[in-house]
């Protein structure tokens, strides 16, 4: 088994924004020249995530208006570690999550027609890094 | 280390189900003939999810309660992709796992005594794949 | 690729506390030798977790009020199946997560500067155990 390793940085130009990552993460499958395998994709950050769902943009609201429902800002928080970055974005990136591992088989990855890689900025307007890291054979 | 790659297909005969997957786990892992690994079990779709916790048909009552309670029905939802599958069987999707990643030793699942692979069934009544990939020697 | 298995035990001397092992993970890694690879860390338990975030005090009390908040006791819930655990615990180990993927890169863990990995003990007092399992080469 081999490995292939590769950093990508997004800069959005709006504090949250939700970005399907799908090609980038085919293309670099390919420069691996691996077939069969498995890909690691991180956010390395805590107010950011990766997650695996459809890419209808109705949905994306939907998702964004579901991770402000369940992680709203609160006055009681007790993070003060970081004026730039609020409690309710540590929380929704931990509602989704800060790694995804998406199998492929045969040079293809094993996601369902419906279904794409998203890389989900929680609080943007800042350089951020997602890792992908890939083995196989 | 070696690769082995399995689909499963599921049909539930209801919308919503959840299937406790273990064995076919361990078959396929004792197929694959290896001792010391890991395996990816994967939900090919969006709307259907994979968990690990414990089986006891009153707890996975509690789950879906929980599903429903957190991610419930909107008549404000924005996604308008796809009759058969509205915004909240996406977000409960998103609330468990697309894939679990499953380590084992020794020929055994790395799982504690109360620990159960399952496939959550969101939105039924169709055939659904599940992946299970297996990385070991 | 060679593989390298460890389990910790933790026993808490509270019911709910939130441990950072990041140090015990890198400890693992060196012991294993590997330089290039990925660490599987899962809770062999169905009601603890391990998760990724940052470790800042008040950040992991806000943690703790909104898995409580999300995940609250009840009297409806239906598991019968032990007296020890009740569902709001297996329900905040959902919410989290039953294992964390982690990669390194040239000895070191594929973690941003505030990413640290915890071990969520949700209703400890008794030993619990957690798989460190290292892919790597």
């Amino acid at each position: 088994m081999n490995i292939y390793t590769e950093h990508l940085t997004f800069q959005t130009t709006q504090k949250r924004e939700i970005i399907n990552i799908t090609e980038q993460i085919k293309a670099a499958m390919q420069k691996s020249g691996f077939h069969d395998g498995f890909v690691i994709v991180s956010s390395l950050h805590s107010n950011s995530a990766i997650f695996v769902n459809d890419a209808e943009p109705g949905l994306l609201e939907d998702v964004t208006e579901w991770l402000e429902r369940l992680c709203p800002p609160s006055d009681s928080f007790k993070h003060t570690g970081n004026v730039e970055s609020s409690s309710e974005k540590h929380l929704q990136a931990l509602l989704l999550s800060h790694t995804e591992v998406i199998a492929f088989s045969e040079g293809k990855l094993e996601l369902g027609p419906w279904q794409y890689i998203h890389f989900a900025e929680l609080d943007g307007l800042r350089p951020k890094r997602v890792l992908i890291k890939i083995f196989g054979e």
